[in-house]
Order: C-alpha cells, then sequence, then structure tokens
C-alpha cells in the first residue's frame, strides 16, 4: 500500500462521548467521522445496577461504555470516510485526564467483578470527580511542609483530580477496594491495554496527574505520611514500565480487530490527554509556541527545550507533550462558562426577544453590539475570577470583579468588559511564562471560542502578537491520529508528522497597533487589580468568600 | 373660626407637576389634593414658540406653568378636601432648586417680554440644567485657588446647578439678557412674589445655592476675577432683604385670591426648598434627627446647634432648615436610579416573565428573593457610584464597582449587594457627619423607597440604628402647610408647628443585632473598598474614565 493511500484512526475520549475520525496520513485530511455516547454518559447521582446513591461531587464512568465507542464509533468513522479498513495502518486515543480506574492485574476493572459491581469505589473516577479534595488538600500541606522538590513542578498544587488524591480516597473510604487492586490506572492507558493486550503507562498523564519527575514519584515516606496504608501505594499500584509519545504501545489483536474492524496487528499507539495531544493538531509543537484550548475553561500547553519552574502553572513534565522537550501546561478556570453566565444571568428579556427575531443566539447578538466598540470605549475593567484562578495564582477562591460601571453600562459593554478579562487573564499567563524563561511567540487557538471572532480580535490586540488557528473542529481526533501514523513507522516523528497532517492557519489575527497601545494601559489597571484582588494575605475576596461560607452553614444549621 | 376648623395650603412644585395639598391646622390631617401637570414640562431639545434647539445639558422652564399651578390646582384641592375656600388661613409653597430666572424690577420673567421671547437665556434654568459646568468649575477652581472661607461649607464643591454658576453663563453666553435683568431669583421666590406682591429671599436658596455665609455673598474682588463683566453680580442682581423660614413674606394679593380661590390677605410663607421642607413633615427638626429623602438619588437634611464644617457636605446654612439652627445637607448621587438600572439592564427575560406571570414588578421579585438571604451569603460587595459620589467625596468621575461574582451568582444576589451598598454609602455618611461633630442619632426617612421593607430593613441592619419613617406621602407639600400654619400664627415655631402636625413613626425599622455584626464587617470591607477606589491622587476609576473619554472623542473625530 503506497503513503498516499494509508489511512489512521485517531479516538477521542471526551467527557460525555467518543469521537473517531479516519485520516489520511499523506496529508491529514479527515476522511470521516463518528460519535458514539457513552451509554451511562456520568454517574453523579447512583450507581447503575443497585441504584445506590453517590456522594455530592462525585463523578464517575463505566468503563465498558469505552468498550462500546471502539465497536461503534470507529466501524462507523471507516464507513462514513468510505475507506476499506484494510488501508488502515494504525490507531491512537486521547483521553480526558486525569480519568483513573482500578483494575486488576489482567486490567479487568473492579466495577466488572460481581463482589464489587455496588461498590462506588470500583467505578472509573472522570476527571470532574471532585470528593477527594480533602485528600489533595492534605497531599500539597504535606508536601509544602517537606519542601517536596516536585511541588513546584506543578505550580504548588496538586489537584483534587490527580491520581494520588483519588487513590488515596479509595484507601481510606473502600480499603477492600483498595486491596483488591492491581493497577490504578488511567483510562487513556486502560483503553490502550483493551486494544493491544499490554500495559504501557504514558509519559504524559503519568507526568502530569501521577507526579512523575525526574523519574521518580513521590518517595515511601512521603506516602507514609500520607496514612500507613499507602506507605507502598507507588510500587503496589502505580509503578509500570512507561511508553513516550507517538511511539507503539503493541499491535492491535485479534479481539480488537474484531470489536473495531480494523486489521489484527496494525500499530497501537501510547495513549495521550485530549489538550495535550492537540498540540501536533495545531502544528504547534516547537518551543515559543503556546496552544490555547478554548472553551468553557482554557488549557494551555507548549513545549520548552528548558526546564523552568514557572509560577502557577499546572505542571511540567519531560516529554510530556512531544519526546525530546518539556511540556507545560497551564489553565484559566473560567473562560467560555464567564460568558454563559453572563448570558444566562445578566442579560435582558429585551435583547433575548431581538436576538429571537433575528434567528441567533443571544452570544452572537451581544459579540456583533460588543464588536462595535474601540478599546475603553465602555470604561470597564473585571477580573475574570468567577471560579477562580489557576494559573498564574493557584487560588480557587478567588471570585470575580467588575470596575466602572455607571448608569450608561450596557450588557454588550459588560460582556466586552467579560471577554478583555479572559484576554488579560491569558496575557498575564503568556508573560509569566516569558518571564520564567518559557518565551511564548506565537498562540495558537483551538477548542469552540476560535470561531467567535471578537474574541479572537480581542485577544490578538490584547497580547499584542498574531493569533493562529488550529483549523480542525476535531483537533484531539485528529492529534490522535497524527500520533497514529507515527506509532505505524510513517512519520520519524511527531514533530514531522504534525508539519504533514496538522491544520493551522498562522496569523489568522493580527494585532492593530492603536488598540493593542490602548490594551496595554487597560491591561496595566487588571495588573493592579491582580495585584490588590490577589493578595493571599491580605484578600477582600478570601474574606467574603469566608463571611459566604458562614452566612450559609449558619442557615444550614437552621439558625433561623 | 376656631383653630380646629382652620386649614392651610401646601404647594410643592416638583420637576414635572405642581402639588397642592389642603391640611388641617390641629393635627396635619391631609384633607385633599391635587396635581397639576406644567403645561411645558421640561425644556430639553427646543423652545415652545420657535422651535429654536437647545444645546444639550440644557433644561429650561416656563414660568407661567407655576401660575397655572396656583390657578389649577389650589382650588381643585380645596375641592377635592370638600373645605369651603373662607377656612384657609395661611399657604406656603415649596420649590425643586436651584431652579432660577432673570427678572425685572417687578418680577417679570424676561422670557415674558416679547423682545427675549426667543432667547434660551431669558427663561427658568431648571435644577437640572447642567450646561453652566465650566462656570462651576471655574467658581470651584478660583475659590480654592484663593482660599475663600465659604468654599468648605459646600464640602468644597461648588455645583452647576447652582446661582453663581447659572448666571454667569447668561452673562458669557447671552450678555443682553443678563444686562436686562433686575434680579436673578429663585422659583421658590418667585412665586411668593406672585402671591404676596413682594420679593422676600429665603435663606435657604440663598445659603445652599446663593452662597450666603455669614451674611455675604463672595465678594466683589472674587466675582471680578471670574469675569469682569460680572464684578457687581452681587449688587446689581442678587442683594435683596432676606426673610426667615415659616415666616410671613406677606399676605394674598387680590390677584392671587382671584387665582387660587383663597381669601384674599391670608398669611403667604417665605420660599422654601423641597427637601429641607421635608423636615417638619418628617417631625425631624431636632439636632441629631437625620432626614433622608430616598428616591432615584437620595438628600439628606438635618439640624445642628453648631456650626462645624463636615466633608464633602453640599452645605451648611444658618437658619436653612428652621431658624435658630444650622442646617446641613448631604447628598448620594445615586440610589433608587442604581436599582432600576439594574432591573432595566441586567435582569434576565425569565425573571421579566415570572414577575408578570405574578402580578408583580421585578422590583418586587427581586426583593422578596433577595429577602430570603441572610447578610453575607451572596459573597458580594458593591461601591453604589454608578453616578459618582456627592458626600462625602465629592467625586462625579468615581464609577461603580462590584466585588466577589461567582458562576453562581444569581440576579436577586446582585440587586441585594446594590441595596447593601447604598445602605454602606448612607452609613459613611452619617458616620463623617457623627465624627465631624454633628453626631446623628435618628435617621427618619421620607421619599418613595421607605415602601420597600428590604430597602428599609437593610439600612436599619447596616446602619445599626432604629430607622423612623415619615408617614405622609407629599412630605414636601406637607411641610410647606406646616410652613403655613407658622407664618399664619396658628404655632409659635416650626419646631412646635412639626410636633403637632408632622407624620413619623419612629423606630419604624429596627436592626438585628446579629445582622448588624456581620453588617459591621461587609462595611469594613466596602471602606476599603471606598480607600482604594475613592483615592484622589491614584485613581482607576479615574484613569478608566479618561481612557474612555479618549476612546470616545477618537471615535467622535472620525478616526476609525
Amino acid at each position: 500500500m503506497s503513503r498516499d493511500d494509508a489511512v489512521v484512526v485517531g479516538v477521542d475520549f471526551g467527557t460525555l462521548s467518543g469521537r473517531a475520525v479516519a485520516v489520511r496520513v499523506a496529508d491529514g485530511a479527515e476522511l470521516g467521522s463518528a460519535v458514539h455516547d457513552y451509554p451511562h454518559a456520568v454517574l453523579e447521582q447512583v450507581l447503575p445496577a443497585s441504584g445506590r446513591p453517590l456522594p455530592s461531587e462525585w463523578a464517575l464512568q463505566v468503563p465498558e461504555d469505552y468498550r462500546e465507542v471502539l465497536r461503534v464509533a470507529v466501524p462507523a468513522a471507516l464507513r462514513a470516510a468510505g475507506v476499506d479498513p484494510s488501508r488502515v495502518i494504525g490507531i491512537a486515543t486521547d483521553f480526558t485526564a486525569c480519568t483513573v480506574l482500578p483494575v486488576t492485574q489482567d486490567g479487568v476493572p473492579l466495577n466488572e467483578l460481581a463482589a464489587f459491581a455496588d461498590r462506588p469505589h470500583a467505578y472509573v473516577k472522570l476527571w470532574k470527580h471532585h470528593a477527594a479534595q480533602p485528600q489533595a488538600s492534605r497531599i500539597t500541606e504535606l508536601a509544602r511542609e517537606r519542601g517536596e522538590a516536585w511541588l513546584p513542578r506543578y505550580g504548588g498544587l496538586i489537584s483534587s483530580e490527580w491520581q494520588f488524591a483519588k487513590a488515596l480516597q479509595v484507601l481510606q473510604e473502600d480499603p477492600e477496594v483498595y486491596a483488591a487492586m492491581r493497577y490504578w490506572v488511567e483510562a487513556a492507558d486502560w483503553v490502550v491495554w483493551q486494544l493491544c493486550g499490554s500495559y504501557v503507562r504514558n509519559t504524559c498523564t503519568s507526568g502530569y496527574k501521577g507526579i512523575l519527575q525526574d523519574g521518580h514519584h513521590p518517595g515511601e515516606d512521603f506516602c507514609r505520611a500520607l496514612d500507613p496504608g499507602f506507605a507502598t501505594f507507588v510500587a503496589d499500584k502505580l509503578e509500570h514500565p512507561l511508553g513516550r509519545l507517538g511511539d507503539a504501545a503493541g499491535t492491535l489483536t485479534a479481539e480488537a480487530a474484531r470489536w473495531t474492524g480494523l486489521p489484527e496487528g496494525i500499530a497501537v499507539a501510547v495513549g495521550n490527554v485530549d489538550a495535550h495531544v492537540s498540540a501536533p493538531a495545531a502544528q504547534a509543537v516547537e518551543p515559543g509556541q503556546m496552544v490555547a484550548i478554548m472553551g468553557t475553561s482554557t488549557c494551555h500547553v507548549m513545549n520548552g527545550s528548558e526546564l523552568h519552574e514557572v509560577p502557577g502553572m499546572c505542571g511540567v513534565v519531560d516529554g510530556g507533550i512531544v519526546p525530546g522537550l518539556f511540556g507545560y501546561e497551564a489553565g484559566q478556570s473560567g473562560v467560555g462558562d464567564i460568558f454563559g453566565w453572563f448570558v444566562d444571568r445578566a442579560v435582558p428579556g429585551e435583547y433575548e426577544a431581538r436576538a429571537r427575531a433575528e434567528g441567533r443566539s443571544v452570544h452572537e447578538l451581544l459579540t456583533d453590539l460588543a464588536a462595535q466598540q474601540e478599546p475603553g470605549e465602555h470604561g470597564l475593567v473585571a477580573l475574570d475570577w468567577h471560579s477562580g484562578n489557576r494559573s498564574p495564582l493557584v487560588d480557587h477562591h478567588l471570585t470575580g470583579v467588575l470596575v466602572g460601571l455607571t448608569l450608561a453600562t450596557r450588557p454588550e459593554d459588560v460582556y466586552r468588559a467579560l471577554i478583555e478579562a479572559t484576554a488579560y487573564g491569558a496575557r498575564l499567563i503568556v508573560e509569566t511564562f516569558t518571564e520564567h524563561g518559557v518565551p511564548v511567540e506565537e498562540l495558537v487557538v483551538t477548542g469552540g471560542l476560535r470561531k467567535n471572532p471578537l474574541v479572537m480580535q480581542v485577544y490578538a490586540d490584547v497580547l499584542g502578537m498574531p493569533l493562529s488557528v488550529c483549523d480542525s473542529d476535531q483537533g484531539p481526533a485528529l492529534g490522535s491520529a497524527i500520533h497514529a501514523a507515527v506509532a505505524a513507522g510513517a512519520y520519524p516523528d511527531i514533530r514531522k508528522a504534525a508539519a504533514a497532517m496538522g491544520r493551522r492557519t498562522e496569523a489568522a489575527w493580527v494585532p492593530d497597533p492603536d488598540r493593542h497601545a490602548t490594551y496595554d494601559l487597560l491591561y496595566a489597571e487588571y495588573r493592579r487589580l491582580v495585584d490588590h484582588f490577589g493578595d493571599p494575605r491580605d484578600n477582600p475576596l478570601h474574606r467574603l468568600g469566608d463571611l459566604r461560607r458562614t452566612a450559609l452553614s449558619r442557615r444550614g444549621a437552621g439558625a433561623r
């Protein structure tokens, strides 16, 4: 088969569904795709069979749903592409993370054993399972006390979403499940295991979610101090050989070939994370290129040639995006969801009626109205902290601020101010990286918000740098397909494959010098607000939050 | 006629209409009232006869409209009361201020002379005529430079609404009108002149609006420095004998008796201002009692036994509210209009629909929802500066701030936070007065907002003091009626008349100690925001305002 005919399959496992895409190896053309919803979606209220209720902050999934995506979406994508399966030379997957599950020696999820089917801790803990916050807080606190060298690699904060916090929750709440599990596996790796029959841990989730730094996880002493029963967690449940991104974890088993309709023996790539695998899809794997995956929140990933500790980053991992470079991750806690909150909670009926009459969404109407303004015209500046600030302040107790209101302030004014606030937040991250040895020269945007022209132009004008855009609607799946092509040997490495198969419009949005000059002044105001409202030692937002919690607990206690 | 039968008439000249009320002298019972709209309302676009256009910021009125109120509303009020006019022993009026007009030696308004009928400057300048801002700024600046002793009596700011700024505008823009006028008269005094045939200047507007302090207006040197042609303004156009509040200016002329249907020769009281005359109606003329007239904005008036200079007050005038005491005035630029702005601009259609379905206003719905919360529960604190801050900061370039937003913030949360912000603003005024030698012990509320139970309870809880309420819906007209009774000799002075005829529910709202304790903490946050955002030397709100004006002027210049 010539390379022109060769096809690879990328499968993106999201929060509610899996998407398979058939991609031409030669040029990355997306030939066809199919989506399959997880039958159980997210378990937040009850377990499926017994109806056993779940506490708040829980979010579980059912592993069989992932297999169903392989059985349904992969063949459907090939049919949609009109491609004979014999042309497929490799498959790769990416996953939400940290999404993690307890399995046996053979990779059987514990929830699939009759003895554990009614035990919540036997199921997959989805990334947004937040019930391990007490464990996460303890891990961060202990690491700070002990001065653990790995803590600054995560901006000083270990998340409740990650492997250690979730595992410690299992141990402390259901020791029998903990004892029964042989491996605590990222779903990203488990699904690869299902495809090729071997367990290979990918360097991306091992680093970002599993606290693997310089070849080591947190030590036995540290784990013992967390909980005596947790002392040998790393050796007992976690450690296992690693695979580099873009390498093959193995080849497709006969069983998985039956599920997917693909040829037995083709390459199966090492697993990866949806955000990080977007970088090759956006042709943004060189140092200096920061990828912003902009949706309800924004995840920033970029490569650097050196290891630096950037304040407030979510993580830096050697080979975390491509082998040979340090992969950096940062995040803005709220972006699109702030715009959504505003539209739901603060836009008058008159605007809703007008948008309806014009056959468009309120977002589109507000975007149009806000786009007619010059920077500074509305007189507002906001802090985009409605759901806290991840990077660079790492403070989930921060809240939003809106400054400059008058009786003439209109909804489109506030809408624009909120868009600008998230752009200032992005600029703060970019400047923090640049100031700490990881210079950012280009922002490459992927995700749903890249389609909003006002958002894009404001970001370019605020950042004062050209904005490139990933032209694929399915960035993660395309990124996985690129990994599959490398794993199959069609390209020597991810960087070369990305150059051939990725899709980016370079400098799709360029800053206007006048607007940028005005935004420099407005950004200076934003920075002053950050200093005033972000100070961890004397913080009005913390005090307001404390008063809020006191008031709510008093109400909860039925005091009145 | 026994005192039980005696009746007085109070007439309140507002912005759009005049209201006459017939009141029983013995107990202040409001027997009947009538309202008459000014036929020309407010002239803001064009002059009536010629259609000559007016510049922006202008607001004129037609004096004949005021006479029409006397001819229509006064007899109608008596008819509504079922009272024979022969029982009326006195009449008094109050007016918006500073509302001022140029007249001849005989009190004929210049606009009624054919030669001036088409000259805008010949008409009444209503209080909200703001086109004399350049003149007002110059007056304040010059007074500051020269260290004029009267400037601190006005909190350091002379308003564009007042007599001097408006007169200087006439001189500089239409010197012929300026030359032709014999007197520059407050409408409050002009309408009394119409009733009794003599020109008596009231101490209230002479002090608060005419810069009369310690028996003197600003001196000739000062006026010359403003404009050489203005040097003798005081001697030529302003000076004239004064009348004490509550005294008779004269008796009803035969002509005015024909207009009103009242007996010729009854007492006509010295004129007064709507806000200040509300104090006797609310039985709040003793030192320690602050009256808050709460509507779109709030005006605070109170008496003190000593003269003090309170930062940011609007004025202190000897005998400005009642003879023998110092009358203090302060103001909050935005109160009800901030709530109105929020309801118009920031409440979703879902709330509008729900209010409609429940047959009530959005304000009522939000009030109900917000009232279910405990202080602090919404996590917000706001600065009530959407239209600047008069007292105590005297800064019209300040703007509103909202702190503590999250994705869970609801419209009722922000609504409550805005109500609380205005209560904090009121507390800041109360504390400023108390700290500067004018202790406030009771707040007596009049005006439309006193009917909102949430607003009242929040104010009591924030202030930590009992709130009394004036029970009349027509406070100013009742206050005028009290003045009429004093002028007619039915009571020896305003204080005694107020005790008999005013209407107040004492301590109608009392603070809850727990809520007050929480509000102490929230108010401390408000004070910190005031310090941060109110600093005149380094002010983010000023910088945002400057950027806003620059952007708007650039747009105006068609640069883009």
